[in-house]
């Protein structure tokens, strides 16, 4: 095979994107990466010059990668990395986000999910109800929305992939959740003032993109997959659309790029949710078809179920009340 | 493994239908077949008692079991045979279609393409613009749709099956071609005077399940794919959908399902295609941006390319015509 060039630059080429028909060298390479978040944040209104922006850091290469280039760029971004409780893993993952912040002088907030909520992620996990993966999510995005609000940011922005966001939306698409595939969009717009925007700035990069981002720029994150993760449904969705990718590549960038070009404002009307305030934190929620109802967010009902199966195994002594 | 039994009358099952966690004998199997194909035709009001509808039948066991079931349900349906030239793959086709019709006492109309429109299938391969699936495709569309017309029937059936309409909507949606994902549906009803209603009453069985229908009722099928077919994209896709299938039971059920309950609705207003009369052949098509424009259609388009490719290898002497 004779040696790639840069599409740009005709130097020898460190990187191939095959659906883009183009090499690069380490410098153009970076500059792509550049091109493409700016073309997102561009396209889609995502960031102003004066917002304050939230990074939802996991000290994975995706979340590592876009807080560098926000700062890069020049916005205000400031991390924010949750415990989940994984042992050794989150210990890592958080060493990892507070080394960047040093090394970038940025600023990171940590918070615990076991200190201010009372559970951890591996504790989640075969409790009925959701999935790990399930109530991990439901989780963070709790949490993050909820730090945005209460520390005046304008933005949550988060590191979701093009591969990532192909996965989610192939996986809605095979079950037609419409009002879910409605949702899934580069930007979501703060429609409550309970909520603050979220953005994904990477989603028109590929997994394999921001891991090579973070090598070439020296970013050290955490290349293990969560080990919890292992046999969920996402990761054999990414399988699927991997060997579809590698038989006709661009499949992917065509099914998510032409959902979001094409497809989500059809959708869109299949999403018509209304919103209230959760009688327990008072944070948004879709609001109960029965009007009588007092509204629970899905965070609150389930963190009810997991402390009250917790409390449960720890053997409490049940008080029998007895029907009168 | 212990024997399987049938799911309605407890005896030696013969069959089993994993997406429904049931296994039928052979009798129960037949009825279960009829259900669906009742259940089709009456929740998308597929066929009136007195409606003449015209089967368009390949010789391959979905359009036969297609005509069986229908003649057994009571309808008035003749079938129609479209011979493609595709050696003698179209030779035994077409005998086990004058077969069936024998055997049943039915009606079959026979068309040629080659006599009538003057090309063939193989000859459509290779010349540029459509591959050959997509001419076939579209002249059997054509051709069925003109010869209803004709013979005064008030619908055409198909034998598309659950698989085939997974595959096509799973093709469609990767590129979310929503304009053409908006026209597929169980019945298509005629918008226009030149164009037939189209009803596919098998869209509820899988591929295995029309087959094991014929070889339990002994009709005699074509069981070779046609040999054009190799490799194409669609065989791709079913290959993956089968794979989810077999991972997770029920995924392409609840796809097209999905389809047709919650999203078809919402991408409708996506087909907005006006209609027109062709210059040519005084059919059905879509109606040219530019109003100045003489309309021509697909159907049109495409034989003219043929018939033009055929002339230049015959080496005819082309007679220039000098600009005046």
């Amino acid at each position: 095979m004779p040696k790639m060039r840069c599409k740009r630059c005709r130097q020898p080429a460190v990187i191939e994107v095959r659906r883009h028909n183009a090499a690069f060298c380490r410098d153009c390479f970076l500059h792509y990466v550049r091109q493409q978040v700016t073309r997102a944040i561009v396209k889609h209104r995502m960031l102003a010059p004066s917002d304050r922006v939230l990074v939802a850091v996991s000290g994975g290469k995706d979340s590592l990668a876009l807080w560098d280039l926000l700062l890069e760029l020049g916005y205000q971004a400031d991390g924010l990395y949750m415990s989940l409780g994984i042992g050794a893993y989150s210990q890592r993952s958080k060493a990892l986000c507070e080394g960047f912040a040093d090394a970038h002088g940025a600023k990171l907030m940590v918070h615990d999910l076991a200190a201010e909520q009372g559970y951890t992620i591996p504790e989640a996990a075969g409790g009925g109800g959701r999935s790990s993966c399930g109530v991990c999510g439901l989780s963070k995005r709790y949490v993050f929305n909820r730090a945005a609000l209460e520390g005046g940011y304008d933005v949550v922005a988060t590191g979701h992939n093009l591969d990532d966001e192909a996965a989610v939306l192939f996986a809605n698409t095979m079950r037609w959740d419409t009002a879910t595939m409605a949702r899934q969009f580069p930007v979501l717009e703060a429609t409550h003032r309970g909520l603050v925007k979220k953005v994904k700035p990477l989603y028109r990069l590929a997994e394999r993109e921001t891991a090579a981002y973070c090598v070439l720029k020296g970013i050290d994150y955490v290349v293990e997959e969560c080990p919890l993760v292992v046999g969920n449904t996402q990761l054999r969705h990414k399988e699927t659309l991997n060997r579809m990718e590698e038989a006709s590549p661009g499949s992917k960038h065509n099914f998510l790029f032409g959902f979001i070009d094409r497809a989500a404002e059809l959708l869109r009307s299949a999403d018509a949710a209304e919103l209230a305030e959760c009688s327990r934190c008072g944070m948004v929620t879709q609001a109960p078809e029965d009007a009588d109802e007092a509204p629970v967010c899905a965070f609150c009902r389930s963190r009810g179920r997991l402390l009250g199966a917790k409390a449960r195994e720890r053997a409490l002594p049940v008080v029998e009340v007895s029907p009168r």
